[in-house]
């Protein structure tokens, strides 16, 4: 598409989402021994901690590979604010650590200048970026392409998982089975009446708050974000646990709540908040792995920690269709650029 | 007072916030030395990194003391889920690491429960709470008690920021001359007509944004809890450079952005973001330390870091004006409990 075609509103995003489920593919086919000899390299050098800088969707991929690192390979991690470098100008010292960038443009100054002075003070530099000769991506001392093909939609939604299964192919020390991972992201793509009804009652809101607890918290932040930036709705993300921490009192009737129920322990621990919730009159919309959930998944058997590249699709498809619904085109919300440069 | 006796709204909100110059002159003039005993004491042990767990407002003043540690003592510092630890079970290695929880009350158990396994799994462990005899406190190689004395409104306002004083004294190498805090918070409470101003215009507001970099940037999120658990609130809080990536786009005169613009490169960094958000069409209010904010502060020679003690005071305030606006109680907000249990 030549700069200044016209489309249908929507067109770009929604052809974006279709293609998730090849990319699964590609990368499960492809890449994934570049990302297997990263996760060797990362083994011998044997850090004692881990930072991961990024920023907007790649920061929830982010916080999705803190968990990873901290329940699947015993690494402690800091998210860290690429400002405590660039504004402050002082440096932490990184000696035996692993530094972690995420950014599907790999363009975005300071987090080129964080990645260069961790490597400078010690650090073993990882990029995970879509762009293989991006800035970022030559600074690192590895570079994981994560293989999306172009992103054109201003909201990003095929990097982010494709994020999200380069970043569990990188940490985590023994992978399951992914191969049923392509077909079941296809059929969470087919929810169609489900993600409708979704949409219309979060559409109709004034506001909306997300929830998720664990490896679903960052699903939870992503549609969030989603949310806010195509259909411009005030959308909340809370951890469930924060989410009993003072901000339960907004809710009412006019606020429903998206909570994103994983399966196991972390899924039974958000029971008792999404009972909070009704008892205040609020209304619950789950999507999660049982059948009582409004948007019932099927896991097919994958970890769960594969999961938060499932439970996202459907809720890329809700975002969507609230955009279309309030006359916004989620391709080009209004001013925003693809990609952010911030200092 | 005992239970069940009756107050005004926002009785108890309003005296907290008016004590706080008072707690800041006790703890510089009664227990420094005890914090101070500490941070010699983590200095000897030298740390590698650092994990902070909090939760709520405690988890604003945990993001305030990570960049306090990276930018003042060097040392890298992660931002813990309790639920990495509780609900997964899994447990990262801490050995030669500092563990640090914050919180007022001391009990919630997933705080108390990580706070033993990093301690069992080799770090040395600091609590940070307004309850000595908490299994928090008990638990810990070293307790900080931040002596705001007893907190009964819900609403966190004197407690918050007595943990931000304590932590600034526990974590910061050379701490700067304090003397002249008590009596700038105090002048900083005294801003009535530019409070109400602001409270006028966030009161009638569909939703707000809050924003802030660096330092500052808790005080953002600070703020944006207040106003959720007080006032019923949609806010939603941004570092400045991620309100560019994505949420910039739900911008209309509906809907303000509160920005605290720090004096020095964070808060010129602040600039474009505010151009951003009026090229939009929307309004920036602002609190800073230069004659140009809609509501200025006299920074009185103190550093940077202590800023953030001064200018969530008049924010406290607003966020109580809008709620006893909208005729809500922010002693009491609906549903919630001073002490939230979660597991």
């Amino acid at each position: 598409m030549t700069p200044g075609t016209q489309t249908d509103p929507g067109t770009l995003m929604r052809a974006e989402i279709a293609e998730q489920p090849g990319v699964y593919g590609r990368i499960l086919a492809g890449d994934a021994g570049a990302i297997r000899d990263a996760h060797r390299e990362i083994a011998r050098r044997s850090p004692r901690f881990v930072t991961i800088a990024a920023r907007g969707s790649s920061d929830h991929a982010a916080l999705y590979a803190k968990y990873l690192f901290e329940t699947r390979a015993g690494l402690p991690v800091g998210l860290t604010s690429p400002s405590t470098y660039t504004v402050y100008d002082r440096h932490p010292v990184l000696a035996d650590s692993l530094f972690l960038a995420v950014s599907q443009s790999g363009t975005s100054p300071d987090l080129v200048r964080s990645l260069a002075e961790a490597r400078e003070s010690g650090a073993f530099t990882v990029a995970v970026t879509n762009t293989p000769d991006s800035a970022l991506a030559l600074a690192a001392h590895r570079h994981i392409y994560i293989d999306a093909g172009e992103e054109r939609s201003v909201a990003a939604t095929k990097t982010y998982t494709a994020e999200l299964l380069a970043l569990y192919l990188l940490i985590v020390p023994e992978p399951s089975d992914l191969a049923p991972l392509p077909a079941a992201a296809s059929a969470a793509l087919t929810h169609i009446d489900e993600v409708a009804a979704l949409a219309g009652r979060v559409g109709a809101a004034r506001s909306v708050i997300t929830t998720g607890r664990g490896f679903s918290y960052p699903s939870a932040r992503e549609v969030a974000l989603k949310l806010a930036e195509t259909s411009y709705l005030p959308a909340l993300a809370y951890s469930a646990a924060d989410l009993m921490h003072g901000p339960l009192a907004m809710i009412d009737p006019d606020m429903p709540v998206i909570a994103i129920v994983a399966p196991g322990t972390a899924g039974r621990a958000m029971a008792p908040v999404c009972d909070s919730v009704r008892e205040r009159g609020g209304a619950v919309l789950t999507v999660g792995y049982d059948q009582a959930a409004d948007l019932a998944l099927d896991r097919v058997g994958l970890d769960d920690a594969v999961l938060p590249m499932l439970e996202i699709l459907p809720l890329q498809q809700m975002a969507l269709t609230v955009a279309l619904a309030r006359g916004i085109d989620p391709d080009r919300p209004r001013g925003l650029h693809k990609v952010t440069r911030t200092n």
